[in-house]
């Protein structure tokens, strides 16, 4: 299989997949066809069939696709077959609403570790889980941890994720506003809720122009 | 000028070009050339010279962009010159987060108002503003806020978001896990932090199968 050949829209796309064959699952779903599955995530079955087929033969026609096989197969395909601990740092606002999101666990991630630089937070618990000097985010190496969410203010941000990359963090989710640049072992995944929310009112200004 | 036409991808690029451009004119920088531009975004320089050909000629050869001028562009083309009042619905963890969220200011966003269904919440105040009963959505109309961010259970997501609809809101930010279907006047635009999450550990698989 060419991994690098897949597009990273295909790879962003295919947990939703995931998260509604689960739901699906749970139902009691046996089959769902394609375009009653497409229908339920807002996507084009054409794209879905597409997602899929970098990966290989999925679904039967006029069956449709075997909701648990399916969901075996994407689990495998993301890797997302065991607990994933993952380290935090950061934990202010975001960074404290992150430590108790409910809807991670639904993959398999576990916060395990949190780290802040104020030491009014550190040895504080949060959710289970100490609060821990950044100083110490070397021993992460030591901890199998291998994925990292940074919720540090913009300023901080390059400094918190070389140490993450020496410590082996191979794969972090970056809240903050910062365009973070690191070996390409290592993945970033950067999430910008105000630039997000920024690209609202120019589409609200196409629909008044009509 | 055909809206239309334009790329989701490159209105979405468009505020991380305002933001550093800010940056830039706050550094008392008058000019900056597009190969220092693109690299302090780490983007290229074809690419911003691309998204902003859909809306005139901007920079001049050797001399680059005027950073004010830009800035000042930048801010009309987004429909950002004027400040956004913008609703919450959802004041759990997250929603409390995004509350105090200072990342919002700097692009003219101001969180006026605040929705929940929890008794318990419903009158508190949260970094000034008070809680009000989701029973009360249908009073946005009359207020002046077209923008609201859902922060609420996937559960609740559809039925708070027809609510939004219905009392003129055109610009959703919607950080629950659920596909919201909207008429098309209105823009959504979702933010799920889980399925970012769920993408990373196949990219650290890539690197080991090397």
């Amino acid at each position: 299989m060419k991994y690098h050949r897949i597009p990273d829209e295909t790879i962003g796309r295919l947990p939703l997949y995931l998260r509604e064959l689960r739901l699906l699952s749970q139902q009691g779903r046996q089959n769902i066809k394609s375009g009653e599955f497409a229908d339920s995530l807002g996507v084009n079955s054409a794209q879905i069939r597409k997602d899929l087929s970098y990966f290989g033969a999925f679904g039967t026609p006029g069956v449709g696709y075997k909701v648990k096989k399916l969901l075996r197969q994407l689990c495998s395909i993301l890797k997302l077959k065991n607990i994933h601990k993952v380290a935090l740092v950061g934990v202010g606002n975001l960074g404290s609403a992150l430590l108790s999101y409910s809807g991670f666990a639904q993959f398999g991630f576990e916060i395990v570790a949190a780290f802040d630089s104020d030491p009014n937070k550190i040895g504080s618990i949060r959710n289970n889980v100490t609060v821990e000097d950044t100083s110490k985010l070397s021993t992460l190496k030591n901890r199998g941890i291998k994925f990292a969410i940074i919720a540090v203010p913009a300023s901080a941000a390059k400094e918190i994720a070389d140490q993450l990359v020496k410590a082996g963090i191979t794969g972090i989710l970056n809240f903050a506003p910062s365009c973070l640049v690191v070996p390409k072992k290592v993945k970033v995944i950067s999430i910008d809720i105000a630039i997000d929310l920024a690209r609202l009112p120019y589409y609200s200004r196409v629909t008044l122009n009509k």
